[in-house]
Formats: structure tokens, sequence, C-alpha cells
């Protein structure tokens, strides 16, 4: 696996490689919140995306440019979030055959929709057996390629295609709100911003009760947190990667944080006013921009909605709060 | 007024009308919905409208196309639906004073968002008031122009609209599934579809329990119900409209009903895989696709989602149940 860091020329390549198979998804505006903020704000809405997130991009991109060899030997992921899904329809499209690590407790609407795109599923039990050596042991034993969720930079590239579109499709912008976890999706939005919006004030934002990411990035160096607790499950990473904090720390404006109860005002106001489904995770960049935790009036901005994949009974549970 | 029955170049007029005010919404597809059908199926998503339904596209084509001393005196709706925030924006949009008649119980949502529009609330009780004639008094008292739901030229071509675009966007198609209430958007989809891909079949698909669009079309006549009870709140006219009848007397292919349990399901589908919200009368058209109301495998068929506006405590409801 390489480790080199990406470059813009590796979003266009990623563009051509994903071609008509990622959807290019809307952007949405309101009305309503463009007047709350007094500002005019863009929505990139990736939670209308294949498999329900962002993820897809990255995914396909990195199956797509394993070797002919290494396609043939298959892939594994460990993941119970949106990369598993990523990796096990990408590689569906791609004829590549694709093992998940998953624990046996994972919902069950999750390891359907992974089997639904044929992968095979391989459990374990979250308390006595640990999901990264079991991957390792599938990767030494059967010579798959472990295809991680975030730090590597064909995944990091596929992501920036997201942003990359976004700016195509909008033109410049005064600031860019961008969901972040282990910084893949960030870091991509930054290549894209750099080239395409050098002006642009990017943003990465997280769960207050998590943010290593803005400890990593005022301090400089990256700092690693316990496991965090907040309703944003696909931001819960405890520390950026060795690939997406140094374009994180040399391109971004700041790292924000949001609350759980603004994530699930974010969320209501998707609903009511915007109908569509953004997960908690997804509402992250959006919440800092409401909620002003940067001015933005009379600004341009985008914001990201990375993903849409909540369960129901829970989404029921956010609105109804 | 005038009553005469629109043809498809009122609905070439109405396009060029809205130009950019009405969003052109998007076409989304679901791999798990193709697969399950067998069938290639289009989504087009008028619950992303503005004020979140098709009823902007007719409201405005309707208040757009008045005299400028009609524009001067004001208009008038009576709804407490879509159809009276659609009026509100139209005219703020287009400058021109609008009074909408709402009973005095309508949710405070609703009320808020027609306020903020700019229009005047106009209070009724739905016990002891009738809605027409104080919005005759209006007309008559203070020379406001009433607009009406449905039964109208301007507003039928607005609605068409959506239909045109959507066969512009994804070409002919072998079938076709509107909502229905008191036709207004079946009669322009209609139109549209008779232009646009005259070998579709175009069905209007109602709420089981207030099927008086399937007796008309069967009796030939109008025929008139009872008030029904379903929650597609938006389909529940008792009669079709004296312009709308003749269209789809002539060009529809059957109309079909559905089950609120089937809306319910299709709501589910919508949040879970699709990540849109759309209110009950909005999946009419779905889920006579997805019940196989008639057979459509191995067709491209288009589903017309109407709208997105359900009230939020009801939604979590329905994705609970």
């Amino acid at each position: 696996m390489t480790t080199r860091i990406p470059v813009y020329d590796d979003l266009v390549a990623a563009s051509k490689v994903l071609g008509k198979m990622a959807h290019r998804t809307p952007v949405l505006t309101s009305l309503t919140m463009n007047r709350r903020l007094d500002a005019q704000v863009f929505f990139k809405c990736e939670n209308l995306q294949r498999i329900g997130a962002f993820k897809f991009r990255g995914g396909y991109n990195a199956v797509a440019n394993l070797s002919a060899e290494q396609r043939k030997a298959g892939v594994v992921a460990f993941s119970s979030g949106n990369h598993a899904q990523a990796i096990a329809l990408a590689s569906k499209l791609l004829g590549v055959a694709a093992t998940i690590v998953m624990p046996h407790d994972a919902p069950e609407a999750k390891v359907a929709a992974t089997r639904g795109y044929g992968a095979r599923i391989v459990s374990y039990d979250r308390q006595t057996e640990d999901r990264e050596q079991i991957a390792q042991s599938l990767v030494q034993e059967q010579g798959l390629t472990l295809i991680p969720p975030y730090d590597h930079p064909d995944v990091i590239a596929g992501q920036g295609t997201a942003v990359k579109e976004f700016l195509e499709d909008v033109g410049p912008l005064d600031a860019l709100f961008i969901p972040m976890g282990g910084g893949g999706l960030l870091s991509g939005s930054l290549l894209a911003a750099q080239a395409l919006s050098p002006d642009c004030a990017v943003y990465g934002v997280e769960p207050l009760a998590g943010n290593d990411g803005q400890q990593s990035f005022r301090k400089g160096e990256i700092v690693h947190i316990a496991p965090p607790n907040s309703i944003a499950d696909g931001a819960l990473a405890q520390g950026l990667g060795k690939l997406t904090f140094p374009i994180i720390k040399q391109y971004a404006r700041d790292i924000l944080t949001v609350t759980d109860e603004q994530l699930v005002e974010a969320m209501r106001f998707f609903a009511t006013r915007m109908k569509i489904v953004v997960e908690p995770t997804g509402c992250l960049g959006a919440a800092a921009a409401f909620n002003e935790a940067v001015p933005v009036k009379g600004q341009r901005i985008g914001v990201l909605l990375s993903g849409g994949n909540v369960d129901l009974s829970a989404y029921a549970g956010f609105l109804q709060a």
C-alpha cells in the first residue's frame, strides 16, 4: 500500500475512474436558511449518493485502482458503518470479492445491506476479538488487500471528488463546512478547494465530545483520545490519519465542534424544511454553519451533507425529541 | 376566470413563466427498487421543490398570468395545505398581496410558514363557517382574485411542467404513476406525457378510502363522495374538477388505489433507502408501483413524488409504525 500524500491531480484521476458510477449528487438550497443566516447557503447532498454516503466515492476509487492481481485476490475492510457498504458495493460493481469484518451485534439492516451487495461477512465479538487482527490475518492468509476507511491516498482522492463537483457546480465559495472523523473527506475536500476556490475558508467539524481533530490542529501534531460518546457515530475516530493530518494542518482554516443537541436541531431542519434525511454525522458541517461557529453573514457558503444512513427508530426518536 | 381546458402549449408557456423560479428538481434512482421490481424506476422529486411540493408550479403560473389590474388588487386562496403556501410564496415573489383562508386550528407550523411568506391569514371556524363563502366575500368586497387549487387552466399547466421536465430528463417511459386528489397534477402530467412520450401509460393514484377518481373514470362522469378518511391529506378531494376530468377521461390509462399501510411502507422505504422525506400523499404513485398495482416488470417507469410536507411528530410516528 502506497503512503504518498495525494494531490489535486489524484482527484482529477479519481473523477475519471468514478465516471458515471457515482451520482453527481444535487446541490439544494433553502430560502429559509439563507434568510436566517443572511447568507447564501448551498448544500451538497452526499446523503443522496449511492449507499447513502460519500464513502462510495473513496471506496470505489480504491478498489478500482488495485492491480489485476490484487483484484483477483479480493479485498477486506473492517467497519460497521458506511465504509463497509461502500467497499461491498464498489467490489460488486468491479467484480472483486469483498470480505467485511463486522461485529456480530451490528444492526441487522446494515448486515443485510452489506450482504445484499454480495459481500462475505466475517463477524467477530466486540468484547473478546480485535477486528484489525482478524482483517490482518485475512490479508496474510488469503492474500486479500485491506482497504482502510480514510488513511489511503485513493480513498482521500475519491472523497475529494464530492467537493470538486460541488465547486464546479456553484463556483467559488467564501467558506465550506465539512464533517470530520478520520479526516478522509476533509483532506480530499481541502485539495479540491485549494485548486478550485483557493480563497475559501475550509472548516472541519467534529462532535464536541470527540474533538481530537481540533486538539491536533491546534497542537500541530496528532492527538489521540479515548473512545468518544456522540450520536455522530461516523465521526468517532480517535485520531486523524498519517496522510490526512498533514493536509488538514496545511490547508484547513480551523476545526470547529458542535453538540449533539445542535446535530438533532439540524436533522429536524432538514426533515421539515428541506425534506431530506441526514444522519447525525452528516449534520456536523451544517450544525456549525447554522449556529454560526464562525461568522457567515453576507457570504456564499457551502455545507457538505456527508450521509443519510440512520437507523429508522433512532431517527424517529430524534425527530420527536 | 377562463374555463378553457389547457393544452400542451400552455405547459410550454408555463415553463417559460416559471423560468428559474421553480427548482428543476432532481430525478433519483434506487438500485434496490430496480432489483425488487425488475424494472428501471425513476423518481421525480417534487418534495424537493420550493415550499416542499409541486403546487408552487401551478400557483406561480396562475398568479403570474393575472392582469396588472388583478395583481394590484391581490389574490385569495383557501387551503390548509400546500396550495396555501404555493400562493403565498408565488405572490410574494411577484409582489402581489395574498390572503389565505385557513381553519383557526390549522397546524401552527403551516400557519407560520404561510405567514413567513408574507401572506395575510384569515382564519375561520371549521364547525360553523364555510371557507368558500369567506373567500367569495373577499372576492366580492375587496376585488381579490380567487386562485382555486386545481380546477384552473394556469394551475393545471403549471403542475404539468413537472412531468415535462421529468420526460425531458429521462426520455420516454413505459408507465408513469401520479398522485391524484382533484386531478390538477394528473391532468397536467397527461398533457406532458401525451406530447413527449405518447405511448406511456399514465396512471392516477388515489387513496383506496377516497376513490372518487376511480369511480368517475370507470363511470365516465364525475362522481362525488363523502369526505374520505386517509393519511393522504392532500388527496381528500371529494370530486374531480370540471377541467381536470375531461383530460383524465381522455388520456389516463387507469386510476389505481392504494391503502394507508402501503403509503406508510413507501414512506419508510424513502427514508431508509433514498434518504428523502415524502409526505403520505406524495407516496401515492410510488405505493402503486411498489405493490405492482399493474405489471411493471422489464419496464422503464416514472414515479412522481408530489410533496414532503408532513408534520414532524406524525412523520416520526409513521417511521416507527
